[in-house]
């Protein structure tokens, strides 16, 4: 599959990584065409690997991960242009974390809303997934380095789309039992709420590997 | 050990019920000293169960137990005033909820603030441990409902109050490498945020019965 990946931070750079290694033919986008990070990710990656501005990424793309950072995630995508995200599945890992205040961050958004929300507010015709975005970049690609046995959580409005994301995750190392579906995309309040526990969680263990899995 | 709980509600009698069955002297406090739920309860309670005003319930506590509504726990804990609860130790169980929109409930606080925080702010020579919020109350008391192998939270400024409630949370059935210590009162914006995950994992398992484990 096409697959864009906007973002060229160590989330975006590990998801190409390992869609590339699954045989995904991956554009990195980013806000210029001779972005270095994207470039070099490019030259070195696997399999058919490009790179270029966030609209050329998403235009050939299939499917689309945003891995920009949350504060500037709503500006890239409309860089992406609505026009080349419409109809698509876009995989949110962002998390709309607020540094301002000093460590550990809070959110940019209120209780009552959600970055996923706001995305697909913006983008109506995109089918949203929020997924990924409660989870270390290591862990994402490699469930087994929080113990193999921990939960990712999937939320949006469109079943399929989630049946799609359920399919890459599952080439990630995610069987489907370990994919909760939260429901629409109003619950990505929830996993980005839970952000302010992991964060904390991070602190106390002293280490990022780590995840949760729901009890029952 | 006098332990007060103050609150009369679900979560109030729950842990109310599990105090006095292992032995502690309980007083459920309420607004009103005739209130009928508490009266009932202390009627009807084993071991020496009594009741009264907030006032009175946390006068006579060595700890003192805060389950009345997040949104009215300022008002009912200056009610049972500050030089009550001085040089205590007070578990935190509420949660900051805000029904006003319906279901499911957002957060009356925002992320960069906590209930046990501002709890901990309003009466300074009070130590306040938040736990126990981010787990159903039949859970609460006993973990084996959510599979048995599950995770609970404490954070607080005081660590000798931490270790008189992972003492309570002991005798709940919560083994001491099941109670996961987030730091300071600071830490009560995680623990809070995850309920927002909380509430749409209610609704995605059908069930309140559920916990869950930090995997590394």
């Amino acid at each position: 599959m096409k697959v864009a990946v906007l973002g060229t931070g160590m989330v975006g750079r590990t998801l190409a990584d390992a869609l590339a290694r699954l045989g995904h033919e991956v554009a990195m986008g980013s806000r210029s065409r001779d972005n270095e990070v994207a470039t070099r990710w490019a030259a070195e990656s696997v399999g058919r690997a490009s790179h270029g501005t966030f609209r050329e990424a998403a235009a050939e793309a299939e499917l689309v991960f945003n891995c920009t950072a949350g504060a500037a995630s709503l500006d890239a995508l409309s860089a992406a242009g609505a026009e080349n995200l419409a109809g698509k599945v876009l995989v949110d890992v962002a998390n709309p974390l607020d540094f301002s205040q000093g460590m550990p961050p809070s959110l940019t958004v209120s209780v009552t809303d959600s970055l996923g929300e706001q995305i697909q507010r913006a983008f109506p015709e995109t089918r949203v997934v929020k997924a990924l975005n409660t989870i270390n970049r290591l862990v994402m690609v490699d469930p087994s380095r929080a113990g193999g046995n921990s939960d990712v959580f999937v939320c949006g409005d469109d079943d399929h789309a989630k049946d799609q994301v359920r399919e890459l995750l599952r080439g990630f190392g995610w069987p489907d039992e370990s994919v909760v579906d939260l429901g629409d995309i109003s619950a990505a309040r929830g996993t980005e709420g839970y952000l302010l526990l992991w964060l904390r969680l991070m602190g106390a263990l002293g280490t990022a590997d780590f995840n949760i899995k729901v009890v029952r």
